[in-house]
């Protein structure tokens, strides 16, 4: 049997299209980017758009599909987002339905699938330059919390950024900052350094999403917009539908996350 | 009476408001980003926003407005697209129909203002590390030029990226590619160093757009995304009304350059 590891993003995603793989997606496909779904019909797009405009670094958008057209063209064009996601989770006026392992049923000519920019690219030029990504190490899902920054609001949508941590070591600080700052279009620099009470978080060890990590002696906590915001922000709107990925069953596109790279 | 070098962003603008100052703004605001303006009704707007998306180097968004409000809420709050400008071109159907120093009458409820980000930017970036930008020398425009290279489409958004050109001596190209890339929102590093038969321009010397400039022994021309390209674009839609800025005659904003850079 094919170790999926080895598969390229086209073969895993046919896999998943074919429902023979249903995990997460976190390792699979490694140097190519992933990216977060919210798929939206027309009436909310331009809102939507506008909001990610305004907020780049929460929600960096690496493709959107065409009007009813379920092919991302810039980054994965023979992929059909309906199917090719382990797990998509459906809103009805900002109410869980249901999770799918496919969203054909749901699906009509008025959706557009937003692609967004995700952590996994930046961890991986972490991991590249030997800076630790605690979570990763504890095998947890990265803490997230919901800090004190409004977003810049956009017609329906508005909210607070939420924000992912890592622990640095405070001699990798400078050197985390550079790396993430080449890749603007997958969060790029932190937005915050340090202290979590200056952006509104009560207690780093009670995280709103995820799971709390170590912070050990030495190491700081580093905090970078996280793609959970759009999706909050969104859910709060309560449109007549949204369709996101279930957390950590992402789209694996074809691109090299180097390509994410300005510099 | 006031050196119109010496204002402000705001009280220049009030200054072109008021009809006191009607020419490009070249020069003006020094320090402070200068913006491409595209006017377009909402019907046409989510096409226009996924064009951008899929053509980030020749189409950077620096603000949208929400519609049928002329308040550029990002970069200047206090503005007004439809007044703030000196000079404005209204197209009806892809047909120049006239210039104006505001759009008053043309403006409606179903519009929104899109605000480009320009290469003044990324030139006085050039200049503050003493790289030469020939066309300011020679006090001309900067040549242009229609490329080979086609816009990734979107709806009936499509045709050719039209980059500008500068002369760089070689020894500082690499100091020039490096200067411009920390301005990704602002068309960022070139699209092409060297010949220009490559990306298919015939005749350096003969601009689609523009002014020829010197090219002198020892140096090359760099190519740059031009913010011509969206208007460009726009125009061959031949959407029902369309207004743009006049050549030169920009949008000044509130926005410091370095704010831009992402490094």
């Amino acid at each position: 049997m094919t170790d999926i590891n080895t598969l390229s993003p086209k073969n895993v995603r046919l896999k998943i299209r074919n429902a023979e793989y249903t995990s997460q997606t976190s390792g699979l496909c490694k140097g190519f980017t992933q990216a977060n779904l919210v798929v939206l019909p027309k009436k909310y797009v331009i809102d939507f758009f506008a909001f990610a405009q305004r907020n780049p670094k929460p929600c960096p958008i690496l493709d959107v599909t065409e009007k009813g057209d379920p092919h991302p063209k810039l980054i994965a064009p023979d992929a059909d987002v309906r199917t090719d996601m382990p797990k998509y989770r459906v809103y009805e006026k900002g109410e869980l339905i249901g999770e799918y392992t496919d969203i054909l049923n749901f699906w009509n000519e008025e959706m557009y699938a937003f692609l967004l920019g995700c952590s996994f690219t930046f961890e991986n030029a972490l991991l590249n330059a030997n800076i630790p990504v605690r979570h990763i190490e504890e095998k947890r899902n990265v803490p997230m919390y919901i800090t004190s920054i409004e977003c810049v609001p956009s017609g329906v949508f508005r909210g607070p950024l939420v924000v992912s941590m890592r622990p640095i070591p405070y001699q990798l600080i400078v050197k985390a900052v550079q790396v993430t700052s080449r890749f603007p279009q997958v969060h790029g620099a932190p937005v915050h350094i340090g202290n979590p009470k200056e952006i509104g978080i009560k207690d780093i060890d009670k995280p709103d999403f995820g799971d709390p990590v170590t912070i050990k002696d030495g190491e700081v906590p580093i905090f970078w917009a996280c793609g959970v915001t759009p999706q909050a922000v969104a859910m709060k709107a309560k449109p007549d539908i949204m369709i996101t990925h279930a957390p950590g069953h992402m789209f694996i596109s074809d691109v090299r996350d180097e390509n994410y790279s300005i510099l």
